[in-house]
């Protein structure tokens, strides 16, 4: 029962991927969502756009893991202790996945994209093309971000 | 009743602007984003960002409203009629706005912010940093996209 200022969402589709665990996270991968055939129309003129924000909703997040306020980013204990709005921490009280993707290739009810960090059969909760007005000119990020991005580059 | 296969959220916080109507698209407005006081430890370390992702929820749009699969883009019939994940439309399946926005300022509670497109009062879903990983270096539009963002250019 959904209790009184709840919001209520049914997924436009699943993820379709060949990784596994970790694997998602190779950013070079492609993947499929499978938009629901009743949906495809709502696909039209997609293919003019080279990139797309994907939202997708984190199932494999148990409902008392989303009462987690703080977590040290990544899990790791050298990194601060950060409220999880600080953090892209999957634990959060609405654990929506958001990523930009590359988008591939649109065809029937099929998007092939590439870089989409979820795993096989994720529900996915909307699709949005990107705009030039979602990308900062400068940004601020903080320190041990830094630190975590200049490790991930190097892993690259 | 929340069907099977449906997803609950529960909203994190709300919106306080003195904007109304299309007043919220002013980008140099800032607006308030009240979250939950028994979330306010989950902001902890948001201030070392100085742009964040806000997820909101869009509890203008009817419930019939979200069957739309096409749309002329803003409403203008000079505009080609495309598919809802084709544009930024509010009528979509799962009407959650997302937008880019400037933090101003973070004191207990309270985010103050530049640039959410969010009326009074709106339920937000999620706040997320944003990551350089979330720019492309360099992403295509197609020509009636263009064309809009060279009118709003204009209109600034």
């Amino acid at each position: 029962m959904a209790s009184e200022g709840s919001i209520v969402l049914t997924p436009i589709g699943f993820v379709k991927t060949e990784a596994a665990s970790n694997g998602v996270k190779d950013k070079d991968r492609t993947s499929q969502i499978i938009i629901k055939r009743e949906l495809t129309e709502a696909l039209e003129g997609i293919s003019g756009f080279s990139h797309l924000f994907v939202l997708f909703w984190l199932n494999e997040i148990a409902s008392e893991e989303r009462e987690t306020l703080k977590v040290h980013p990544r899990g790791r204990k050298d990194m601060p202790l950060l409220g999880v709005f600080a953090t892209r921490t999957k634990l959060r009280p609405n654990p929506i996945g958001l990523t930009l993707v590359e988008l591939v290739k649109a065809e029937g009810n099929v998007l092939t994209v590439r870089g989409l960090d979820a795993f096989n059969n994720t529900p996915v909760l909307d699709v949005k093309p990107f705009d030039f007005w979602d990308a900062p000119k400068k940004a601020k990020v903080p320190e041990w971000w830094r630190k975590l991005e200049r490790e991930k580059t190097h892993k690259l």
